[in-house]
């Protein structure tokens, strides 16, 4: 790792060579303009000149994938796609994930001898370690707070995800909790609404998790959404931490990388982060960021849990593109910042033996909400259920075959299985 | 305008019937899930839901825009396009923009049954006026800090846009100064880098700024790079205003509408946008979101100045979408909030009589970077080019005509008028 520089990694599509193309990336967001000025000497470049570090050709395809390119006289009609790495300097920036990002994408996916740019991945030299913490809990704080060990840790969204009274969603709460749920969520369409503010919300469900903690001896971690403008961060952080909670949330595309940052700077909870919104930064394939990228970012600021989407999920993702945010979730960075991956979107018992297959792991956080909620039995049968998915999946023992003995799962299969 | 609800307008493409699409939008951002639960009931839903207001059909084409759409039994290969409205009640979020963000955009760019989604506008209560106090200079503003009338402010970036000694750095900006340039802004790739940190860029700018000043009685703006991390924004901020400094420049996209929303809470001079990373969120026409939209935001959040590129400039995006982001920024809201739109990327002299053409307007600030900078007669026939340009835009002389007569026009033609 060069400890000096940060490495971008691009997929590429221009109408030009690639190796124009890369070079229109390094002269862009380092020291080049339009035209030559003045001062732009060659000891100047040398020392902050971004610097392509490599070219790896891929397939050429007829047409441009975004608008806008122009084309070199005599273009042949081919659009060249390929893999460029870009190092820059670490002076140019400093280890400040604001300007990183003004440098690594900044104007980038607007050039016109580009038709397609997708940052794929990020080489951080460890001044960014030193600079951000990352998660203060992780996989291993987030098992000791809940006391789930071997196995995912399984929780829910509260559904409808608005509109609950207050008594309804306590109620609802309390009767998750006696179910013996490991986790519950706040929607993220649900923070501080004004018809259900935030304290009276906070409130509300602590009573239920402490009184059902009182009969259980297990208290569940609520992660209260508290996205909002960078002032109602703490104070609902406060909020949540003064009752006892044990969990906040934030949409970390509305609050932004240093919005997590920020929070992570005081927080005494985990942070679980949710990734809604990313959708716009991804889903075109020659355009935007891939997640393996993005995800060190979140770690870095500090997501001790961070949502990938599901297998077999009500999105359009694949589950390859899953499995992959779960691997690179979980891959060591800068010997630590684990993060928990949160499984979900139309996840139900029936989701743990594929994704236990594909990824190894069970340290996740596996959530379903109409998956356990809507469960025929009602929601402890649907937690049973789960419980009973990942132990097949784990033990590599086909799920019908395992529902034979337990009819949690069975119903759950007879409700669920049918897509 | 309904004070009680936010309207959302996208751009959809779809699979099934434009219907069903829309419907499913509305059902995934309130009150539903993948499945039925317990507790969605008609009197939450006729509170809570969103309600599709209209559907206008657009073409059908023959191939989706974005992957991973599921096509509908018998599907007849075509994928239909449409104007929706979808509006949502406001106390579902309350007037909060992150919350709003999770809302109006949330999940629906995944959703399967969508392959196209684009947020086209947003129609916001006055709530979010009370809540958001908008930008506090705006053009009266910076025309009063500036004391330039009747004409686009006009102004440079430093370049080489990284790696200048605070030596070389206050040179360039007092003989900028002298040469009687209204504005100067940072790189957006210079903010605050090891370096040359940014308290000692103030100082040295400043000093050069003032030198000026006192010869010429006019002291330029100078737009601060201050983009960091949310505590270096106040620090930064904070640092300009001490060393007398008049304005401060933030990354949106880095610093999030939260952090814009946070600096403009304490900010004492103009806040200046920049728009970087921008071209990921918008590039793919069936992705992401419409300028149009964004502006709003940043306003609401704050935003002085607005970046919105410049025509015929080195980026893919066409000038139509520029002269429209121009007068979105230039439309009143709320009776007010009004912002700068910056134009940039390329520009020059020449660029002044189509954008003048496009906008009859002359309340831009118009930047050049190269095109003062790398004028043949040095960065004052830059300047005075520039000035030039938009005398004769405004007069409808035609450029060459008018260069008859003025020699840092002619000559600017000569070095720039060749593309």
């Amino acid at each position: 790792m060069n400890q000096t520089r940060v490495t971008a990694v691009y997929l590429v599509e221009t109408p030009y060579s690639l190796e124009k193309a890369a070079a229109s990336i390094a002269g862009e967001q380092s020291t080049g303009t339009f035209t030559a000025v003045p001062g732009e000497t060659d000891a100047l470049k040398a020392l902050h000149g971004a610097v392509v570090e490599s070219i790896e050709p891929l397939e050429e395809v007829d047409a441009p994938s975004l608008p806008g390119a122009k084309t070199p006289p005599n273009h042949d009609g081919k659009y060249r796609r390929g893999v460029v790495k870009v190092s820059f300097p670490l002076h140019n920036f400093g280890p400040s994930i604001p300007n990183l990002m003004s440098a690594v994408a900044g104007n980038l996916y607007e050039l016109q001898e580009l038709s397609g740019l997708r940052l794929l991945d990020l080489e951080l030299p460890d001044a960014f370690a030193a600079r951000y913490p990352g998660p203060k809990f992780g996989i291993e704080g987030t098992r000791k707070l809940t006391g789930v060990y071997d196995r995912p840790i399984l929780g829910t969204i509260v559904k409808p995800s608005v509109g609950l009274s207050m008594e309804e969603l306590s109620a609802l709460v309390e009767r998750l909790a006696l179910a013996g749920m490991d986790f519950i969520k706040d929607d993220e369409l649900n923070a501080n609404p004004p018809y259900a503010p935030l304290e009276g919300k906070v409130k509300a469900v602590m009573a239920a998790v402490e009184r059902a903690a009182d009969r259980t001896g297990k208290k569940l971690m609520y992660a209260f959404n508290i996205t909002g403008d960078y002032d109602e961060l703490q104070r609902g952080h406060d909020l949540v931490v003064a009752a006892g909670g044990n969990c906040v949330m934030v949409s970390i595309l509305s609050v932004g990388l240093s919005g997590l940052t920020a929070l992570n700077r005081y927080s005494e909870v985990p942070i679980h982060g949710h990734r809604n919104q990313w959708g716009m930064l991804t889903r075109s394939p020659l355009l935007g960021i891939e997640f393996t990228a993005y995800q060190k970012l979140c770690r870095l600021a500090g997501a001790d849990h961070l949502h990938v989407n599901g297998l077999q999920s009500k999105f359009y993702e694949s589950d390859a593109s899953v499995v992959r945010s779960i691997e690179a979730c979980t891959a060591p960075m800068f010997g630590g910042y684990a993060t928990m991956p949160v499984v979900s979107s139309a996840q139900w018992a029936g989701t743990a033996p594929a994704t236990y297959a594909a990824t190894r792991t069970v340290d996740v956080m596996h959530l379903a909400g109409g998956g356990m909620l809507a469960h025929p039995d009602g929601p402890a049968s649907g937690f049973e259920s789960m419980k009973l998915g990942w132990e097949a999946a784990v033990q590599g023992i086909p799920l019908e075959q395992y529902a034979a003995k337990h009819p949690a799962l069975q119903r759950a299969i007879e409700k669920y299985g049918k897509g």
